[in-house]
């Protein structure tokens, strides 16, 4: 059996007289799914009794219920939804750890057949040859994954931190020219020096405009948005609050209601959706995406429960489905595709029930998951998925001997210290000054501080190591290390001691990447992500349970902040200050500053 | 001064950090327009008290009223709304037998900046030589032509008819690959044989698809609809009811409701927006177009016109002028560009009063109609038009003594006559039979019948003459004529004796192409239209004068059936009998058919 994958389904331009002769009953579907309401993204109701043709992968037409008398294999939907698989606009796959092969599990599952990744991460680490690694896996899996092209990568400059990538204009171009699933230029996170009219930034933006790609952006602040959408930036999945959701909207941007596990600040969709329920905008270029997701949240919080918040929020159940679907794909020129059960597209369905609960998914008329249980086709498919080349197997670097914790003050200074806050995105910046005392152990507990070091990881520097203290984490004992240092992702470590940290640092190089708990010099949790430091080549369930392991460790160490966000620390585009293998990071200033100054 | 065009304004990818620095205030915007209401087609609001900055061409930013005090230009709405200009997705403007620079003088005053034209009647005519003509005519046009690349040429084949042109699939994959403005593949009208699965309807199809174009369609009977949808088509502009209108919808087919002078067939909108106001379908995959004008309606029946009827029939003026812009720019996926008053898109603007009624436009930032008057600006460009090359002034090409009627039988015959019935799209096959007489005169008393000859102009053959009876015409004395017998275009000609018809063909002849009456050997009206026999080369006015003096002369001669109706008469794609060089078609048998048969 061949692996299922997007090509699996042949291109409609060779389809037609297939397809026509079906619709026409001239030749037997093969596979009709009967006994279906439809769920309409394209009127925006819900249709009774229909039966879907499906042929060689595609839509051949819907029908009245009981319309084919000839033969065809069957499937009886018994009075269920069907509706068009769900269509994430924007996700970054390394968020879960895990491949786009091992990604596509938990989509299926949850009812997504189509996703639009921006591939920054492994960008950051391995410069084109990760963004490319990761196109041949996105072609392995069986998901339709198209990539929006990582734009800013590195997230700063080389005077504030060492990045493994640079993605510059002539680059970006050449992936556009090379790959076919390079549909859009990525998140433009830089949209400060975008608005002021940054010289590189407007060379990555015309790339992508000269060639008629659109430009997916990133901002806050509603003084931004109208220079923003002059540069040409046509969608956002980062508005906060009705107000700068209206204001996109007005300005010409399609806007992507984010939801995150509700109990986190990504969760931002209740609050932006009110530019339609308050303030009477249309909702016909709005949709919802996930952005970002812990391995072990993919299951519990996919794009099938961001529409269902959608609903909550006060969408109809067709308006809620369309902008998980057929929304995305008008915004990507892909609705003749995807998004909707038209004549010709690619027979990506769901079935659900009537609270919009995915039971079972066809990708490309391939029954993946049946009643929530993946087939033996997708099994067959996951059991065997893409390798990374051996390069992205070696991307922690680290000389030996390296120094983790600054030296003991023999004089009263005033120290930088970073204050972490929940929920874990913003980062207080902190002069505290410390008087001479015996040990670090004396400040640490008259001020709530512990070590934060930042690791260069990718072989370009003689070992570089940003020492700086770290407030309010209330790790008291241990160590605890991430290889995700967003977005250089260069090795951060904090801990009560060098000697854990150093457990912590070496058992991170060991599997080249990972992240992980240290108590007493024991490794007691590590989710091992070898690939390019940022991602596990095991399928999602293992990760996911990793990563619940770990986040029971990290909870015991008694960690303020969870991973995620201490991933963010070294940042250093967010306020107030930041840590890389460079130093403190000012943020607003962008500058060094020296972790001691004298008093 | 530079002839203004589409291409005056530079690409987006040209201006990003200009248009930053305007929206950010660093940089004074060209023009500001002020105290306006803005219709919103992206929210589908008007929002009160804004001003737009425009900076070369492009809209800078849309801002609260007042908010600029630096130096620009500035234009005073008055309170007026300003929305995005009109986006005609479905035209052909040979119908309005003005060339594409004549005919942007009367789309700009009717508020239309952007058109999609199919130019299958030069394709017709000159094949792509004509097609490529009209795109180079569009180049020069003070407004955004694209093409529909012409999908059915000829429309039915060499046995039926003698037609000039002949797109291959392999001509309209070079057109494509030729020319940016081939945005699409154009009406495919042909719906029969691309439900059956017909080979070169379907080579076609796959030109377009395989290279991302969509195929616009053209499609009656919900019995087809399934067949059409899954052979990629994804558009329409021909549903008359309500039903097939829902039906086209659901198969994931955009709808371009037709508005047409409210006293013709072509008037459907009223129709088939009740799958909106009375079946519930979302408005949001719905457009509106214009398809077919007299010259002497392009005025009056504009796609403001139509905008305005969708208002009537129910629809919020927001909505309507949405379905009137945006929507077809999406369904291009231009709506990055054009279609809404969004950060970075060509200042294509409209000031409308509270009514909906153009007063001013903006082309590319350009004030082109002030307070309902053509600027100097335009009237500069309109000035010094395109000019067609030499070989599309003789294209009609005919022999010398050719005869237009039948000879007079002399024993009883059945004669296939045919019947016209207003509006004039439907022809009835009606057998009459002759018993001898001693001239023609005799029968056409008592039989209402009239001569009708369709005579090949294209230099195809050696002077091919359908002869055929005409019923119901109600011309009694004198003769017409006309060079755009659709869709092969050759000239037809219908008259009570040969003399007249003679004089009417040679009239026609002597300028290269027309419509003329003659009447008792005197050319009493005549629309020149030497370009391909389709166009004339004078502006819109003047040709609208010539077509209202010809229409009078027309109805005073008695025709039945309108100019255009009559143009129609050799269409052998609509029931139930046609005239063509060859002689009589009938269409559902899609065979010749001798005008007479022994009795």
């Amino acid at each position: 059996m061949p692996p299922l994958t997007r090509f699996s389904v042949q291109p409609l331009s060779t389809m037609t007289r297939r397809l026509a002769d079906v619709a026409s009953g001239r030749r037997d579907p093969d596979l009709v799914i009967g006994d279906a309401r439809v769920l309409s993204t394209y009127s925006e109701r819900i249709l009774p009794a229909r039966e879907i043709w499906i042929s060689g992968g595609r839509i051949a037409a819907v029908k009245p219920a009981g319309s084919h008398r000839g033969g065809a294999a069957r499937y009886d939907a018994r009075g269920g939804i069907l509706a068009p698989g769900l269509v994430d606009p924007h996700i970054h796959i390394e968020s879960s750890m895990v491949t786009a092969c091992a990604y596509a599990e938990a989509a299926l599952l949850n009812g997504t057949t189509t996703i639009f990744c921006d591939s920054h991460e492994i960008g950051n680490v391995m410069d084109v040859a990760g963004v490319e690694a990761m196109l041949e896996d996105a072609r392995h899996a069986p998901l339709s994954i198209f990539l929006t092209v990582p734009s800013t990568v590195p997230a700063t400059s080389p005077e504030l931190e060492t990045a493994g990538g640079d993605l510059t204009p002539g680059k970006i171009a050449a992936l556009f020219d090379a790959w076919p699933e390079a549909v859009a230029l990525g998140e433009k996170m830089d949209f400060v020096p975008v608005a002021m009219g940054d010289e590189r930034a407007h060379a990555i933006l015309a790339a992508a405009l000269s060639r008629g790609r659109p430009v997916s952006g990133h901002v806050y602040g509603r003084e931004f948005v109208a220079a923003y959408a002059a540069s040409g930036v046509t969608d956002t999945h980062e508005a906060i609050d009705r107000e700068i959701a209206d204001d996109l909207l007005e300005a010409g941007i399609w806007l992507f209601l984010r939801g995150g596990p509700p109990t986190t600040a990504w969760h931002s969709l209740p609050h932006a959706i009110r530019t339609i329920t308050e303030l009477g905008a249309s909702h016909k270029r709005v949709a919802v995406c996930t952005d970002d997701r812990d391995a072990d949240d993919l299951l519990f919080f996919g794009l099938d429960w961001v529409v269902r918040e959608a609903v909550k929020a006060g969408m109809t159940p067709e308006q809620a489905w369309s902008m998980g679907s057929l929304h995305g794909a008008t915004r990507f020129g892909m609705e003749g595709e995807i998004g909707g059960l038209g004549g010709g597209r690619r027979a990506d369905l769901v079935l659900l029930s009537d609270d919009l609960a995915p039971i079972s998914t066809w990708y490309g008329g391939e029954l993946v998951v049946d009643q929530r249980t993946i087939t033996p086709v997708l099994e067959e498919t996951l059991s065997r998925p893409y390798r990374y080349p051996d390069a992205a197997y070696s991307t922690v670097k680290l000389p030996k001997g390296l120094k983790l914790t600054p030296d003991l003050p023999t004089e009263t200074v005033i120290a930088h210290t970073i204050r972490t806050e929940l929920p874990g995105i913003m980062l207080g910046h902190v002069p505290v000054v410390l008087e001479p005392a015996n040990d670090w152990q004396t400040h640490f507990d008259r001020h709530g501080l512990c070590f934060v070091a930042v690791v260069e990881r990718h072989g370009k520097s003689d070992g570089n190591v940003g020492h700086g203290l770290l407030g309010n984490f209330s790790l008291k004992r241990g160590a605890v290390a991430s290889s995700v240092g967003h977005d250089s992702h260069n090795i951060i470590v904090a801990g009560a001691s060098e000697a854990d940290m150093q457990v912590a640092l070496e058992a991170i190089a060991a599997v080249q990447g990972g992240v992980c708990v240290v108590m007493d010099g024991v490794v007691t949790a590590m989710v091992e992500l070898p690939v390019a430091g940022l991602l596990s080549d095991k399928r999602v369930h293992v990760v996911a349970d990793a990563v619940k392991r770990l986040k029971i460790e990290w909870d015991k160490a008694g960690c303020t902040i969870p991973y995620m966000g201490f991933n963010l620390i070294p940042l250093s585009v967010i306020p107030e200050i930041r840590i890389t293998d460079k130093g403190n990071v000012l943020v607003p200033q962008m500058a060094l500053q020296p972790l001691f100054e004298p008093a």
